[in-house]
Parts: C-alpha cells; structure tokens; sequence
C-alpha cells in the first residue's frame, strides 16, 4: 500500500448547493457522515502539510443552486477552505477542463490523486475516470463521496447507494482504486512532504 | 431536432477483441443488433458524405485481446474503414486523451458528435462525458452501443441492460442527449455538407 507522500487530497463541489432539495426529487442521499469523513481527511492532511485542492462548481445554469452569488455556492462549513488554501473554479462537471488543475499537479509532482466530494456519478466520476487517463495513481474515497437515487435510463428506480455502486464499479480497477477513509487514514504516512 | 449537417460519426473500440469471452464472464452482451445498426449509420454517412472518425484501441497491457498485433486489434468487418476514412488510435479509455481528436473536429468545423461503439458505460460514456464538457453538442445513440453484465462494486449482479440503463442516464441531459438509430436516420438531412 503507498503511503500517499506525494499526493493531493482533491475535495469535488462541496458546496451548499447540493443540500438543495431538487437533488433528492427521485429519493435521498447515501453516506450521510460523508461529510465528517471528508473533514477527518482534510485535518489529517492539513497536520501533514500535503496537498489540498479544493474545487469549486460555478454553474453557468440560471436555475442552479451552484451559481455564484447564491448562498449555494459557498464551500461546506465542516469542509470548507482555509486562507491560503488552494481553490480551483470550474463551470463543467470535469474539474480538469478548462482549469488549470492537470498544470497545478504536474508543477507540484504529485502523483497520487485521493478524490471525495459529490456527486459519486456525476463530477466526482467525471473527474476520477480524467484523472485515471491522463495517467495519475487515482483514488476514489468510496465512504467519502455520496449521491442520489435516480431512476434509470428506462424508468427502473435505484437508490442512492445503488447508483454510487454501479458508480464505483466502473471505476474501480479501470480508473482508479476505490479505498475507504478508515484504511486511507490508516496507511497515509505521516513523513511525507508537502 | 437538429439535421446533423455539421456532425461526426465517432465509432469507438469496435474491433473484433470485444467478443473476447472474458468480457462476457458475468453474463452475455445486450443490443446484439447494435453492429448492424451501425453499419446502416456508417452507410448513411458515407453516402452523405459527412464525417467519420474510426476509434481503435491499441491496449498496453500484455493480457488484453485489443493490444495490437493479435487479430483482436482488428476492426469488426461490418464496420471496417475504407481506404482514406480517418482512423484514430488511442491507448486509454477515453478517445480525446492523448489524441488528435478534439483537434481535428475543431479544424474540421463540426459541433455535433454522434457516439456510438463500446462498451456504453466504459470508452463510450468516458468519451461521451469529455465531449460534453468540451463543448461539443453530443449524442449517444442508445442502440448503437452495447455493454456487458456486470456486479456492483458491493456485489449485486446487475445485467447488461441494467448497466447500459444506468450509464445512459448518468449521461443524459448532462453530458449529451440519448437518441436512437432510428430517430437519428429520420432527421438527418441529406444536404449537408461534410
């Protein structure tokens, strides 16, 4: 298991847009400690002087919750980032399109990418299968990331933790690792730099 | 509805390793017509003379039936290039990485983008996902794709259809819009250029 030196802890649209209420029109979220885990995470690498990149939706949409100059697009307090801290804006679900986040890890020589944030299928996915193909060690904090129930493309419901588990499956071994908060805080050695 | 005057046809991976067994190892494939469907699109926009970009994947990895140089690196014969047809190689899951491709279809003028090959919820919808993001106006066509059962990543066996369904709605309405062959035949006009 690495020990995730030279990595980057990557927090996706943590905002407190996605506590609208359109989000859980088909039914609600999964992982409600998501947030606490994401927190434990951020002290952790915080303490270790690692890397944190915290990524911020600008929605182009009107009738978005995540557009600026709406309460909605302001960072989660428990997650939200200290002065000084890296913030990237994006207005697409990919945080790697039309960002300078590929030229920010590359300058930095971080190789390892620990992905958490929202939603699980949508911009966390997104950016995890990104970040796998432009060829960074990529890991998805499964216990860390959360989403919605959605209905199908043909109308059969699932839940929330239905949708996050066929999220994961495609992912896992093809993009990116999908790892547990518990087991990352476990093997993330406190040596590392930055 | 839009008459795809300005569109390329972008076929991914439909080389002759798909029908490896090992893809097949948690149930069989859907739309099993899915080839055929193709070939008509294929003829369609030969005769029209627009845009066809062939995507091949050359695999890296020793194990893989799509790594050059075995007969799985071949294109499927029903949906072979002619001579002078753009063939495009790439060697990770999504056809814009480390490509000309986004390139080309800037040069070339085109905005919309009809995907279809395989797997749906793997190169497709990994392609699908950074066209959207990158701009261009995108279509999946649903029956022009095809996928394979696979469990969830806690272990709920989920059909070929149930996968295609899912990653189709993850997709819609966000990254592109879902059509199908038919529909798509129907308002293509015949006068456009390219």
């Amino acid at each position: 298991m690495t020990r995730f030196a030279r990595s980057a802890l990557i927090i996706i649209d943590l905002q407190k847009a996605i506590d609208a209420s359109y989000h859980a029109v088909h039914g609600p979220r999964n992982n409600i400690d998501a947030e606490s885990k994401i927190a434990r995470l951020l002290a952790r690498w915080r303490t270790d002087k690692r890397m944190i990149v915290h990524i911020r939706h600008d929605s182009t949409f009107p009738e978005s919750a995540y557009r600026p100059g709406q309460i909605g697009n302001c960072f989660k307090e428990e997650v939200a980032p200290l002065p000084g801290e890296t913030v990237i804006a994006k207005t697409t679900n990919n945080a790697f399109i039309g960002t300078p986040l590929e030229e920010l890890l590359r300058a930095s020589h971080v190789q390892e990418l620990l992905i958490v944030g929202v939603s699980t299928n949508n911009s966390v996915e997104a950016t995890v299968r990104m970040a796998g193909n432009l060829g960074f060690d990529t890991y998805i904090v499964a216990d860390a990331c959360f989403t919605f129930a959605k209905p199908d493309y043909y109308g059969r419901p699932r839940s929330a933790d239905d949708v996050h588990a066929m999220s994961l499956a495609n992912l896992d071994g093809e993009y990116c690792t999908v790892i547990e908060t518990e087991t990352l805080l476990q093997n993330a050695s406190a040596s590392g730099p930055r």
